[in-house]
């Protein structure tokens, strides 16, 4: 099985493919989609959904997990990180419905066994899990592999959309 | 020029297509996408996208323009509505990147002449403004046609898209 982890932004929108195979998981590629303020905020949206359909046409995800957002700085960042995260959202959802979202105290439950874990203790597990040589850089593509291990990992456990 | 409004939110995304020849204007169609909270969250947003898709292939706008938002009732609220205009603002820049937007003050400054009109004085106007029987119902699509009205009648001071 193929999962895509997704942690989503405007300006650097991280993503992880690891490979689960009865029970062992294998990181295959990491990396992000960055848009600048430079662009129009259409054409930042656009270039999302295109490098999103681009990265499910090359790695195929069987299930594909977000990190579920709740809060935000402000009302502001909300609307701009929300809508980056709805264009992903709304391109995974054209390509499968096996879709599914973790809170961040899910992903270090998942990945340290404890809920409030620091960044970093995630980043050294997913390192050491996965066998790389080095943490996973930038932070966003970190979290986008410890999402997807997350639910590699989650068997019957593993969470729906539940955002209305 | 046929120009198309769109008045952006999850549940209901108001749109009205207005048809601007030699300074005066004609009303073509209006409408509203409805999704429902029996849908999951990205079923929602997959039927925006396919619904926005629709609408440009079937009314071709020359130009789009967006209520601009800045603020929402709360954070979650933000992140939804956010991601439901992000996904009708992505589908639209796939289509053309002739996309504006205006501030509801600005609405009502250009259709009332009063920035701070009440919601009723708006849809009165653009009754009058586009020779309508009734009133547009409902509220979105009514000031989906107001925000296609004030950029047709915008000329130069039409407003290019400002969110970062």
């Amino acid at each position: 099985m193929i999962v895509l982890g997704i942690d989503p932004g405007l300006a650097t929108l991280g993503w992880g493919v690891v490979e689960s195979e009865r029970g062992r998981q294998r990181l295959i590629q990491y990396g992000c989609i960055l848009t600048v303020p430079q662009q129009s905020f259409p054409d930042r949206l656009k270039q999302i959904g295109r490098e999103m359909r681009a990265l499910l046409q090359m790695y195929k995800p069987d299930e594909i997990a977000f990190e579920e957002l709740f809060f935000a700085k402000n009302v502001t960042t909300a609307l701009t990180v929300g809508a980056a995260r709805g264009v992903a959202i709304a391109a995974c959802a054209e390509y499968t419905d096996q879709l599914y979202e973790y809170t961040p105290m899910q992903v270090k439950q998942a990945i340290v066994g404890y809920g409030k874990a620091e960044k970093q203790q995630i980043q050294q597990m997913v390192k050491l899990l996965l066998h790389m040589e080095d943490i996973a850089r930038p932070d966003d593509a970190a979290d986008a592999i410890a999402i997807a291990l997350t639910h590699a990992a989650a068997g019957p456990a593993r969470m729906q959309f539940r955002m209305k």
